[in-house]
């Protein structure tokens, strides 16, 4: 007790020791005293801790099917799990949390094949799962607080039994995530619900079925999809008519509205795109990479396949979800959608529409939306079930999904911190038309120029007073890098940081000595976005070019030219700044692996030891048979 | 205290308070009594717990820079760092550690650019360091912890500040890692250690060095680097020869010390594998893969480019060193290689001839040799200079990385699950020659067959008892999948899991009803490595090679044709079972990503609207210019 009287004290809160004996439970008047002494403790937020006083009373073993309204009802006080269960159905507990050394109930011995831990518990489920003494779950420990937690249910009593050494668990739990087991009366809800898990598995399952599907059945469900955005368009148009309307309600700022709002001209556009996405999917699965006759009767192909399972997260524009979805089938991916609370019923429009097409190629079930009330950081703890994990929406959504993903691959930039470096041997105009297009086009975007570089011996002629005039002029607010600082006696304001993303009308202007520190300067401070050089000095294009170590390397052109469609490659699946997988704009490309099929005719690697019966060939074949 | 005490008893550690004031420290008699009480306390293992005594002493504020030798000596005791600082002093303590709320000591202001934390400190460092006044480092809590720090520092005190909020931080640093900041007098040693941070740093630039070379700089280097294996066969032998004699004075098992073990004839085809690598090097980088003609006048390419730093991890085969180093040599990547501890003068004498090599070409820093001290978990936390690991070794190394790697991908491939499935329709004598091989040829490897799978149909035909009898021969220790164990009365013992990987001349063997069955099995219990089917039957053949999921599917081949040499891709990297990156086995071009190159006359993208100049054109271009 001074043990737990310190550790409540740290938090400034008072504790008070209870302890109760049998006899307590069955007396009228001492039942009585013991809820008003608890209902006192706590509405004086004292935390009240519960224990059988051992000194005085036996342990009990009175057994709960004896003919009840007797004064003998309850279950055997023998541990402190059952007297949490009495305790918790006397005072009419909201929630009752048994914690053990196991991280809940498993559906099978945990050390079995296929044994998953059960997040919700129901009395349906009792006959399912392997209990009782047969089973190996729980030696004792957790047969008795399974067999409390299912008391207390049948008297109203919610029950999570959880691992008590996991960090923060009273927190998560009643912050309504999942940990453990939560038994629960199955309500209509959470019958109908497909847990979040069995939707990964479907999507497996369905994109093995896609990936079976020839290109043009692929293509065939992708213009379903598009032919039901635009006869469907009543429906479509409902459902986000209510989500507009309580938006509205909810005070939405006007830009998050307009990309919340769906109209027939939208739509329509939508499904020309997806209509695009179909006739661009004949080449995406079962390509050949590679093709070589490694022996005698022994040929090798590299082919692409769909990565598996994708999850994508995108934010409140519902267009989002039909081309995902129409990306996912065309490369025969499984996908998983997690949208925004906003868009709800847009949401779960497009997803019926998305199911109906699917449906015309036998796999309904390879793309599934999932509950906006699913936490995302259950979803990236999937790494079993879920192949690439693909953010759609602010930067801050990619960073926070980057930072929280620990061993699932996410596919994104979580910033875009792009140069433009106007050369000693530029040309004035063409600096003052990729200048302006770089930053002022679409401020907002990833790849608009964050830092303006300037060879130093541009200072003292026209093009640095008429760059920064122009950039004034399109009302950009400027800021100086150290060095223009240093140079200037009345300059901008001197830049916070030369690796700032300023997304909006403002930049950074730096000068730079040389092309050499030009490139330091991007390496130094960019993100290995998209960097620019302006020179019509064809040698320092090409150094600048070979040696900028970035995504996108660009001269003498603008940067917002790096994006999927810009650079042909279809519709766009995001912007890369990662260097594994996939890099810059990615297109339905990066949603694809390979996979290496090897035909023989009795082969055995033995055979080609030395002084074997086969010898190595390696060579390299035309790519279509 | 009493807080103190319930903590320190949870652990069974007494304690005891000792309050202090300034006379204590200055008349020798209190001085020496305090010692005394302190070592006792220390001898009867009760950790004393010291504080000021501040009812009964006011703060003292002594300067450390009046005269020596008086009585009065010490710095002002007005905090608890300062009184950690004397105490530490007064009774030689080995080590002090302050805790703060701050990870450490920083180089400037942590929110600075370019801020870094300074795992050590030495006296020396106090120049380079933005301290005192003028700095923001630390609101006077920091600098008075430093003060203290240097202080102790002086007197012969090692000092480390870290943050206490971080976890196990006391046993971290008395385990000998990194954690916080290291105050301690420069040995030599120390000063002539690279850190692991500038190392990669190196890594990196001296990628960028390696891309700007031309393709036959780069496969001289890897060539010099051959020939040095040959020419300085003798030292490279020398450090080998006490490698040996420590691991055989150690113990070392025998299969351990020949993997350990280098000879002239090792060495040769060692070289006689790196001018291959070297030949095959001149189309890594560079390779343009895509060619598009976005608008008049506006070009794009798609070229490879090195991936940038690479981290290998390798165990005692010292071989690996100048394998690794020449592949990444050859992709133009920078690496850090981090060896085990039993080949330490074997790799440091391989790495000299790899500095030597890279000397050549003017990139000597692009490959370096990570100390065996430095923490692996350190290595896998450096995701900012480190863009991939590769972990060569037993699947428990690659596991273990795998599963502490958290932002750094990995490639490799933990498990090695591989079927062999005999179809209705398969020839025996393949079914044969080809189980035999795929479970007989390298038990060890990660391509041999772990389960073979027998259609039900041809459990009353021969093929069954050929086989296992054939197996059996070989001396292949067989257990019972649960159809096949339903089947025989007297059947070999049940197989504990059907996801197991045996690695030995052990397997599973299991009984399936259908060709859709057995791809039900694979893809339930395999890994995704590689799995054969072995049959006549072309359609069905077809149907597994397409159904199956997994990096490398075979038809009538032994699964152990699953290899970079032998799919003809020269040097292997690894294999991966990953779906992202690069999948199955994986050969140099693993080791590259590409960069977009776009070549414009000034060119915007506001251009491009509708109305506007400009039109897109995206048309293919042939790859070669």
């Amino acid at each position: 007790m001074s043990l737990y009287d310190a550790m409540f004290a740290q938090y400034g809160v008072k504790i008070a020791q209870v302890l109760v004996t049998k006899p307590d439970f069955y007396n009228e008047e001492t039942r009585n005293n013991l809820f008003c002494t608890l209902s006192e403790l706590i509405s004086l937020n004292i935390v009240p801790i519960i224990n059988t006083n051992d000194a005085v009373s036996p342990p009990m073993f009175i057994r709960d099917d004896e003919p009840a309204g007797g004064a003998r009802r309850g279950i055997p006080i023998k541990d402190n799990d059952s007297l949490s269960a009495m305790l918790a159905a006397e005072v009419q507990a909201d929630l009752l949390i048994l914690m053990s050394d196991v991280d809940g109930i498993y559906n099978k011995p945990p050390w079995e094949d296929g044994a998953k831990l059960m997040h919700t518990y129901s009395s349906d489920d009792s006959n399912s799962i392997e209990f009782g003494k047969k089973s190996k779950v729980g030696t004792g420990g957790m047969d008795s607080k399974v067999k409390a937690a299912t008391w207390a249910l049948d008297r109203g009593v919610s029950v999570v039994i959880c691992n008590g050494m996991q960090e923060k668990a009273i927190k998560t739990i009643i912050g309504g995530r999942k940990v453990g087991t939560f038994f629960t009366e199955a309500t209509e809800h959470s019958t109908n619900a497909v847990p979040v898990e069995v939707m990964a598995e479907n999507a497996r399952t369905g994109s093995r079925q896609m990936q079976a599907l020839t290109p043009a059945q692929r293509a065939s469900a992708v213009n379903t999809l598009a032919d039901l955005l635009v006869s469907r368009e009543k429906f479509i148009l409902e459902a986000n008519a209510k989500d507009l309307a309580e938006a509205q309600k909810n005070g939405l700022a006007k830009p998050l509205l307009s990309r919340l709002s769906l109209n027939a001209a939208k739509l329509k556009n939508l499904a020309i795109g997806l209509k695009q996405i179909a006739e661009d999917s004949h080449k995406n699965v079962g390509r050949v990479l590679r093709r070589t006759r490694l022996a005698d009767g022994l040929e090798l192909k590299q082919v692409t396949v769909p990565i598996g399972v994708l999850l994508v997260i995108f934010e409140s524009r519902p267009d989002s979800l039909p081309q995902v979805a129409a990306l996912a089938m065309a490369s025969g991916n499984g996908l998983l959608l997690k949208g925004g609370k906003e868009a709800a019923h847009s949401n779960r429009a497009l997803m019926d529409l998305v199911t109906e097409a699917l449906a015309t190629v036998g796999a309904e079930h390879a793309v599934s939306l999932v509950s906006t009330r699913e936490e995302i950081s259950d979803l990236l703890s999937m790494e079993k079930h879920i192949d690439l994990i693909i953010p759609r929406g602010s930067s801050e959504l990619v960073r926070s999904i980057q930072e929280q993903s620990l061993h699932i691959p996410v596919l994104g930039h979580a910033e875009g911190v792009c140069h433009v470096y106007i050369d000693r041997d530029a040309d004035l105009r063409k600096a003052l038309h990729i200048a302006r297009d770089a930053k002022c086009d679409y401020p907002a975007a990833c790849n608009a120029m964050e830092t303006l570089l300037i060879h130093e011996d541009l200072m003292s002629g026209d093009i640095f007073t008429d760059v920064c005039n122009m950039l004034k002029r399109e009302g950009v607010k400027i800021n100086a890098g150290p060095r223009l600082n240093q140079q200037l006696t009345f300059g901008p304001p001197a830049a916070k940081s030369l690796r700032h993303e300023y997304g909006a009308l403002e930049c950074c202007i730096e000068i730079v000595p040389s092309l050499e520190e030009a490139i330091n300067h991007i390496h130094t401070y960019g993100s290995g976005h998209t960097d620019v050089i302006v020179t019509e000095n064809d040698a320092a294009a090409k150094h600048f070019l070979g040696s900028v170590d970035s995504a996108c390397v660009f001269h003498n052109a603008s940067s917002r030219f790096a994006d999927g469609f810009r650079f042909g490659l279809g519709a766009e699946v995001g912007i890369s700044t990662a260097r594994i997988h996939a890099r810059g704009p990615v297109g339905v490309e990066g949603l694809l692996t390979t996979k290496w099929i090897l035909n023989g005719q009795d082969h055995a690697a033995a055979d080609f030891a030395e002084g074997g019966e086969r010898t190595w060939l390696h060579e390299s074949l035309p790519l279509d048979d």
